[in-house]
């Protein structure tokens, strides 16, 4: 049975808070714009896709209380709103959608009353996290068949239910092989610094009685060595017009080894991560992070003070190390710029 | 000014509590073989040429209440304290290699007064621990031409100062380096599931004024690729004669690595971390540890309870990956079949 990450629960956004899994299945819920922006900023929500959603919702929750009496004053409201949430995270471009996708939805219907342009706006955030719900089992449907019987898939970070409204890019992929009666064995990287693959994937898929195995980071190679993994399987915080990719800090690692063990790289992600104004990942703003977040767990110091800390958040993935990338429209392959160009053409036209 | 790993202090071993660092410099006073032995398995000593020295001085600490009246009755005591330090910790061979000295040295002077015996021996212990001393700054002095100015180098685990009596391994080269005038920048892999990078290499880097940057495991691919790292640098645990080399578990994750981003990785390791009765790495036992070790930290529970744990405490990097491994004899590059038998016999013959 899915969880729901995100959700809206009447004039107020409840979702869980991540930081404190996998002790507590914990709710917190943002009545202001402030708490939700914090818990953005501290990872309480992350995922690409659920990013989008705390977005939308965000704006809901933001316009909330604007006493604007026509458009003009609303749309003032609004931009403050979406710039304050823009300045949360920078690298996954879901969150960027989905508060363009509630300016436009504001802007079209922008000759309505602001009371009801507010429920059209709630309206839409609803809209996107069933969409969201959609897509997500529309992937795992596409990329089921990337999974055989008896694989052994490697994955990094939480690209599951947790990532999502409540069923995961990555995961998803498992979640749908295992419905169809496959058995896969899952290894988890643990993904250093703040442990998303530890504390998150191995919870949510031990909740779904996945066969779950936890590494640390740097034994993936040493695996692959043994002839341990099958395929590595991975979500996406933004992909570029090419197909190059960012996602949680420690994908590339895995794309690197993947491709020197010769084994297949799969990343999955819905439209909205694809930034097609980006032609290659050279221009995805990467997120540097507090050191602390390295030399510390738990509040107690791991290294001497006074050292030096390298903290990126994401790393890229260049195109060729990804075998496919696994989309709600189908499954792209190489040559990456074509194909991707091709799919969402189609989806245009649609 | 080096600091002292491990020594003899009158009737008992003092070495460095590496579990405690990098909080407090705390010494550990080993009086009976027991404490070492815990000593050894809890890692608060540790480093293939520290485990040599700890095996040597183990042994004298083991006799050293002997009440065997001859040589008979003593070799029964020696053989038991051998077996019992040989239960401590598989991978490193300078372990073995120790006690295998000391062995020998006992049967060489079997018709000595067991008194004079057990002197002899302690003397043996001494005498590794100054070959120790001067094998590392010979090693140093071979490799520190590999280094250029303005170089950036990344290591994991600690093969330094407290990997060894006093100086390094793979630190020892940089140390030289610096001696000689050149500045370079050393990055350090955390080296989870221990966090012996982030907790004693940054430390003792830090201490001997090198720069020092740290980074989670899972980040060492991204630096390469955005070409901010010059060369990789280890230590090694045990070499088989075709230069296959076992080393901390992460170790295999850089190398594979470094040949995707055409760098260069160095292996350090003095003779007694070769194991010629090995033909190459297929028969090195690794050792395999508990998994509270991925799965706590500081006591506290990062991963959910009921999960299975993959924890190999080394890996195997295949000779194929090393572009030259430095010994106290000479740095030894490719064929290495050939190349180590070499420098061995020129060795045997001195």
């Amino acid at each position: 049975m899915p969880i729901s990450t995100i959700e809206w629960s009447g004039r107020k956004i409840k979702l869980i808070d991540q930081t404190k899994l996998p002790h507590r299945l914990q709710f917190l819920c943002c009545k202001d714009l402030e708490t939700l922006w914090k818990a953005i900023k501290r990872l309480k929500v992350r995922g690409a896709p659920a990013l989008g959603i705390a977005a939308c919702l965000g704006v809901v929750l933001g316009v909330g209380n604007s006493k604007a009496k026509d458009y003009r004053e609303f749309k003032i409201d609004l931009d403050k709103v979406i710039d304050y949430l823009s300045s949360s995270r920078p690298t996954a471009v879901n969150l960027f959608w989905g508060l363009e996708r509630m300016r436009k939805v504001a802007c079209v219907n922008s000759d309505k009353p602001i009371p009801k342009l507010k429920k059209i706006l709630l309206n839409e955030a609803l809209r996107v996290i069933q969409e969201d719900k959609s897509l997500c089992r529309q992937m795992a449907r596409f990329g089921s068949r990337l999974i055989k019987d008896g694989d052994r898939i490697l994955t990094i970070c939480n690209a599951g239910a947790l990532a999502t409204a409540d069923y995961g890019t990555a995961l998803g992929l498992i979640y749908r092989a295992k419905e169809e009666g496959k058995k896969v064995k899952v290894y988890v990287s643990e993904t250093r610094p703040l442990l998303q693959g530890s504390r998150l994937t191995t919870w949510e898929l031990k909740r779904e009685k996945i066969d779950v195995t936890l590494l640390c980071d740097d034994m993936a190679a040493e695996l692959m060595r043994r002839q341990r993994i099958d395929k590595v399987i991975v979500g996406a915080d933004r992909i570029a017009a090419n197909g190059d990719t960012a996602n949680k800090i420690g994908t590339y690692n895995l794309a690197a080894l993947a491709k020197f063990h010769k084994l297949p790289f799969y990343c999955c992600a819905p439209f909205s991560s694809f930034d097609l104004s980006l032609n290659d990942a050279n221009k995805i703003p990467i997120e540097f992070r507090d050191g602390k977040e390295v030399v510390e767990i738990f509040g107690r110091r791991i290294a001497p003070w006074g050292i030096k800390v390298y903290n990126p958040a994401f790393d890229i993935t260049p195109n060729e190390l990804i075998t496919a990338i696994v989309t709600d429209k189908g499954i792209i392959r190489p040559p990456y710029k074509k194909n991707i160009r091709k799919i969402f053409s189609v989806k245009c036209k649609v």
